[in-house]
């Protein structure tokens, strides 16, 4: 504990590893690239997905819950689908252990299955299958339904929250009887994601649509959310598909439109996952630990009494109970930590690396003058406040801090997005980090090109992308609009 | 639609497939024994989750996540746990396919795992093998998590709900400093979870422990929940181990105590799963589809306008429009169905297989007398009430119809329990079903053998147990307290 953290500005990936481990978030387990989340993660997780289910309930959404296993030949029905995730998959191939004669248990080689099951890297396939079953009508749709639930992607390269062989998500996937009800709800959705990355993540979002290459396998336009990351590198925080005709052909789910003819369904697929849980830790965080907004904060106030004797401690507890009453009738989570194993100023420095919005501390003499200590975690400054009516400023200061840091976020944003147009100046900023705008001359060859030279990728086509006309930052040819270039995770 | 259920009386396990069926719950999906749980029945699901998270919560425990895949080594360590679990295993030998020659893809021979996977049948394995770096002193006990998961046991025989391959559950995972506090854990998870299925569930349950022989794989005392269903077979409906120190010792899981001496950690795991769902469509449904108790109903109360013309249902729903508002205001989940696709006898023969507890029906001769049509889905019941104030009637009505059918199930199991004391009046009363109260001699083979002849088991012996001396109804052998048999789900 006492041992400083790696700074941001020297080690930004010793920085992001050390938080995650010290504020108690999550650490690697003993099955290669699979995370353990631990409580105080998972209740930032929580807090996202309660938010987020709400937001999709008040968009006419439900949940469901398919399984996790997919046949192999169900995924192989989609030939794109398939490509795209064959070489991650989890493959299940018996059901039986039996006691092996050299001690311990080995697979039962009676007891293979006759088909492999794959474990889901998302569920399309599976889900479409169900869906021919449900679907025989216009009446059948639209079909609105989500799902949350653990994937399994055989990534060889894994980061904690950032990119793990399991990850926790949601996945909406939605079948409708018109191209551009489906195109509407891709939208929707992604509006839906930016809306909870800014306001309740406090991290600002550019909206956009990928380029061909970077599409999810099997769909017809991928749409995104991209965020800068405080080192300047991209973080794709969400995306949400339209999937096009392509999974009801593959799965065959027709339907009965209104002109009475028979009609491929129209589907999306939408997800954000634990990922973001890396987006929130490295959008926000500072040298001294986890940086959180008041929205998702598993604890929003915590007050620490500071004391020398018991009869000291029983007349600020005293004091504080009606204040903790207060505070948890207005929804306002609080801890108060009495706990009397630690000193004041570790403590302090405890709830300053996991993130807590606001430290009050309360002794004697604060008590006599009818005041208390407040800090803030965002700008780590403190100021003396009236304890009178603390509630109510409090409540107002977590509204502060929830906008201050999401205007912190921006400003970063807006100094870190440059407008580039030669390819010198492209190579050195895209070195330098940051969101690079550049001209694209919209060949695959180009971009591929282009990643190859400088590992940067075009993120996205922003949605607000301003059409003019310019000559292609690496080609010279043509352009009609800038795209986004980044390093990303 | 138009067809009748099957009686419950003609064919009980058909009936129970209808209703799931019918008011669109769950169905066998294309993967063996794994289930789709639908929106309908998700929604149920979640409200049994969301009151069983605040309970927990209420009790101290906190949320994680542990990995879905437990290497093979650690469900070897505890040499019970693995035998009860390894022939139900499903096993990941592989992470690739590849494209076959001769179309679609393959497992990759490439990517074969050093050490195969198995999907978690239970977590005491790997939460285990996490705790040995949590706990190091008596501080850093208890530690009292929860997790939500989906699990895998390989069942050969299956059926919705009640036993399938893949299922949904939580699984609480606590570790304590001493034998008394582990003791005291275990049985206040049994007690939360008696006090959900009688307040939420309106399902009674008797609370007890098992014989050994139907202990949970590693634990040394399993207590258990167990329910009633109208077929006059018995459901266990959760579960609460005492583990003593079994995982830790497996785990070498050491803490210093008090006394400043290495001691192994004490443990508990308890749970329940989608297998609850089971328990309350059989407890409570009839012969018209389901019947839910007004706490878990995912629409509490749904209002069908009577209407000739566009113009009447024009004026029905100004009335009902603020009505709405109201109900929703007092935290009561409303639906108004104003669809003009169906006739209102089929609306109402859907909400009552649907197990609405309420059904309002409205029409102009109702509104100009100031009332609507009361229904009860419990007693299947109606009745006219005036508008005036019916946001108070329905929340009392909802209130009495959770007791009602509570009170309904409770004296179905009293009718339905009986003491039996000699062998020939045991079998027979087997035969025709319910709780059979009966003295046991305490052996196994007795345990044995009762169940090979009658395939009754000891579903526990009663914490409430009444200290009397009897004799064992098969042996005859002296015995000192009444345990309950029946044939079990």
């Amino acid at each position: 504990m006492s041992k400083a953290l790696p700074k941001r500005s020297e080690n930004y990936s010793e920085w992001y590893n050390e938080i995650i481990k010290r504020a108690d978030l999550a650490e690697n387990s003993a099955v290669r690239g699979c995370m353990v989340i631990k409580p105080y993660g998972y209740a930032i997780w929580e807090k996202m997905q309660r938010a987020l289910d709400d937001m999709f309930k008040a968009t006419g959404h439900v949940n469901a819950y398919f399984p996790l296993f997919v046949p192999k030949s169900f995924l192989e029905k989609e030939e794109e689908h398939a490509e795209g995730f064959a070489k991650e998959c989890a493959v299940v191939t018996h059901y039986r252990l039996k006691a092996n004669p050299e001690g311990g248990l080995m697979v039962d080689p009676n007891a293979k299955l006759e088909e492999e099951l794959i474990i889901r890297p998302t569920s399309e396939a599976i889900i479409w299958n169900t869906y021919k079953n449900w679907i025989q009508s216009w009446r059948d749709l639209p079909l609105l339904i989500n799902q949350w639930a653990n994937v399994v992607r055989w990534e060889m390269r894994t980061r904690l929250f950032l990119r793990t062989a399991e990850f926790l998500w949601q996945e909406g996937h939605t079948a409708h009887a018109t191209r551009e009800e489906a195109v509407e709800e891709t939208e929707r959705m992604l509006g839906v994601y930016a809306d909870f990355a800014e306001n309740w993540m406090a991290v600002p979002v550019i909206q956009g649509v990928k380029t061909p290459s970077e599409r999810f396998a099997g769909a017809e336009e991928t749409y995104c959310i991209e965020a800068l990351m405080q080192d300047g590198k991209a973080l794709q925080a969400g995306t949400s598909h339209f999937l096009g005709q392509n999974f009801a052909k593959s799965f065959d789910v027709q339907f009965v439109n209104k002109e009475n003819q028979l009609e491929y369904a129209w589907a999306t697929s939408w997800g954000v996952s634990t990922r973001l849980m890396g987006a929130l830790i490295m959008a926000h965080s500072d040298d001294q630990g986890l940086v959180l907004p008041p929205k998702l904060a598993p604890i929003q106030v915590v007050i620490i009494p500071i004391y020398r004797s018991p009869e000291d401690l029983a007349t600020i507890s005293e004091k504080v109970d009606p204040i903790i009453a207060e505070l948890k009738a207005a929804g306002i989570s609080v801890k108060y930590d009495d706990s009397d194993n630690q000193r004041s100023g570790w403590k302090f420095a405890e709830y300053e690396l996991k993130g807590v919005p606001i430290r009050l501390a309360l002794g004697m003499r604060d008590l006599e003058a009818g005041t208390v200590e407040v800090a803030r975690r965002d700008t780590l400054t403190k100021e003396s406040m009236p304890l009178e009516k603390i509630v109510e400023t409090l409540t107002s200061l977590l509204d502060e801090i929830q906008t201050n840091i999401y205007d912190k976020a921006l400003k970063f944003r807006e100094a870190n997005t440059f407008a580039v147009d030669s390819w010198e100046d492209f190579k050195s900023q895209i070195e330098q980090g940051g969101f690079v705008s550049a001209h694209w001359d919209g060949t695959p060859e180009t971009e591929e090109t282009i990643k190859q030279q400088t590992k940067a990728t075009i993120r996205c086509i922003p949605l607000d992308a301003v059409e003019e006309s310019g000559k292609c930052v690496f080609s010279g040819n043509p352009s009609s609009k800038r795209v986004i270039f980044a390093k990303a995770y």
